[in-house]
């Protein structure tokens, strides 16, 4: 039997996923399950993209440009423009999800062996696209006292090697809810200039900024242009992941030949989904006004009711729909898993992430979770109950 | 301005690619173009793949499963039973586009620098993918005089090293059309299990096959279960390319699970594009026999208008909608930029894909160009009428 790469063997599995089992035992004994671990929101799909799909008078499914549907890409700079992002449909290329940007992204900039640097917490499926690309992802921790701002940029001149390439960040982030200041990526853009590093910016959640502090862009940061790739999707934006519609965008034209290459290799992204997020790009403010409302109000029911469970502190995020949490326990997984496997509270209990996922430095987030306020909050507080329940029994079994 | 990777320098543009800007500018001159250079079929997808959609009455357009809707991999087994291949949902990982399934594949397989054999003339994204995932293709001719029969398995012992750990075939092949024998994969097999290499087979032309030869899949190999791996797409079956739907599938489990981790990394394959692919597989026979006999009288007329030319000889191939045909020129890159650039007859052309870019040995295929007959034969009519004229003034103009 021939044997499976290196790669293979090294890729992560999701942190999620061992909970998984768990979670089907569960329900299988008759536990109603809250599910705060996943980004998957309960918002409905705008009605004009459900709509452009559905009245789409197709009769060969075609292949689309590689790059995307021009239409799409050319109407898209309009709603870049709206966020003070000033791209041209030739600096965008339409990918399967956001997801696929990152691929793209990381096999243009990065040679294997190369050194990327990424504040911790971060995105967990990013260890698998570093695998992918044989980038060795170089983690700096954000504290959650700081409720994760950005590190102290010696703490990134201290990783520093002449293997780094490149820094990734996400922002408004996941799974921080972290929303970066002008004046931490203003630090950011004088590091990056100073090492001629690729500056990669997974900007999804930028539907989801609140208190209003004001979303920036590295897109907008000057001097920078060719430092700069901004990896985008409409999965959050239209809660629309199914449709598996993304970008990746600079003005970096040799990147943008170079991934170009790499986008025609895999023909073109999905025709139904460019169809959809085209026309969604009509969604009214309304529709974004009222999402934001409802995160708003589940943020500050969350965030105020775990804060007044005992031992537990959650700083308060400014954007996205996550929250990183420190529990009074001594290990998240086992935690996490001991929710589902042993915990019940009027038949019914929790699923949180282990925030340990999160981190690439062994052993921090041990006592922290993400928390996604997906749920409504009739919901949020059925689940936070069970939290706070939960959190005095472990105490006293583990005692 | 930071460099992008080595890799991303060593992409390999599609051979194609290079003719797009002459074609732009015959257009601009009002020449009509016959693309006999795309495998992009003029047939219309299955109404049940349409309706499906259009019919999907979804709200909130969610992830599907990573390893696609449960529903449709359970039913696809049905597919696949028929053609005697005999899987289990949980051998099955559904990709975006057969694209994906490769690439997904490569990276399971194999190591940076480690060697996959692939007879020539091959599929040139190939190139790409075996390029992203560090893979180094060794080509070995198959030959037009045989009709691009496997070629014989010294030659593929010739070339194995300790580095080779796979072997790719396409079958029915793109570009060549040819079907392979059950003696040909039997031979294959003996070869796959000596050096228990990986054997990848893109069978993603299996309904198009003609003259009641049989197809013959690699999964249907006995012996080699854990070497194979089938890598399918609906994009031709469905005439549904833009849907961007395919499939990994393999008995071994080992590759399954490590595939299965890449493809939660990126999450889900597109919602719409199965929905439709799901509905699909209840498309009524007789829709496949229709575009059987729509086929087998575009390929009857084309290998016959072509074999009738002066000093052009074009096999009769058995499967797919590609033939190669060799012309009597120099260089085909030259001869099929030259008929976009300065030929036109009764103010239309042809456009054709130069076979150079489909083998790897330099040189190889020079005066060759694949035919992809996906026209009406009105107008393959026309564009053979075209090439016949051209052949003439091409040959007087550099004599």
């Amino acid at each position: 039997m021939p044997i499976i790469s290196h790669k293979a063997k090294a890729m992560p599995s999701s942190p999620i996923r061992k909970l998984v089992p768990f979670a089907e035992a569960a329900k299988k004994r008759g536990v109603k399950i809250y599910h705060l671990n996943i980004g998957q929101p309960d918002i409905e799909t705008p009605e004009s993209f459900l709509n452009a799909v559905k009245g789409w008078d197709v009769k060969v499914l075609e292949y689309s440009h590689s790059a995307g549907n021009e239409s799409y890409r050319k109407k898209l700079c309009n709603y870049y423009k709206e966020y003070n992002i000033n791209v041209d449909s030739n600096d965008i290329i339409i990918t399967c999800g956001g997801s696929e940007a990152i691929s793209i992204a990381m096999m243009t900039c990065f040679n294997p062996g190369d050194e990327i640097i990424i504040p911790e917490p971060f995105y967990a499926n990013y260890n698998g696209f570093g695998c992918a690309a044989n980038v060795v992802i170089k983690p700096i921790i954000s504290s959650i006292e700081s409720g994760f701002a950005l590190p102290l940029i010696e703490e990134f001149e201290k990783v520093i090697t002449p293997k780094t390439k490149g820094i990734m960040i996400c922002n408004p982030g996941n799974p921080t809810g972290y929303l970066y200041t002008k004046t931490e990526l203003e630090e950011l853009k004088v590091l990056v200039k100073k090492h001629d590093l690729f500056l990669l910016s997974d900007e999804v959640y930028r539907e989801f900024c609140y208190d209003g502090k004001e979303y920036i862009s590295v897109m907008q940061l000057e001097g920078i242009e060719n430092n700069v790739i901004l990896l985008d999707s409409i999965s959050k934006r239209y809660s629309a992941c199914g449709a598996r519609v993304g970008a990746m965008i600079t003005k970096n034209k040799d990147v943008m030949a170079s991934a170009l290459k790499f986008a025609q290799a895999r023909l073109s992204p999905p025709s139904y989904g460019q169809v959809g997020a085209e026309a969604a790009l009509d969604t009214p403010k309304s529709y974004f006004e009222a999402v934001k409302t409802e995160y708003i109000a589940r943020r500050d029911y969350v965030i105020e009711a775990l804060n007044k469970i005992p031992g537990v502190f959650c700083p308060k995020p400014s954007g996205a729909f996550y929250c990183i949490a420190r529990l009074p326990i001594d290990d998240a997984d086992k935690f996490c898993q001991w929710l589902l496997e042993s915990f019940s509270h009027k038949s019914q209990t929790v699923m949180l992430a282990p925030a340990t996922g999160f981190y690439s430095t062994p052993g921090a987030g041990k006592n922290e979770v993400r928390i996604a306020y997906v749920l409504k909050i009739e919901d949020l507080k059925n689940a936070v109950e069970c939290l706070e329940e939960a959190l005095k029994q472990y105490a006293s079994q583990t005692s």
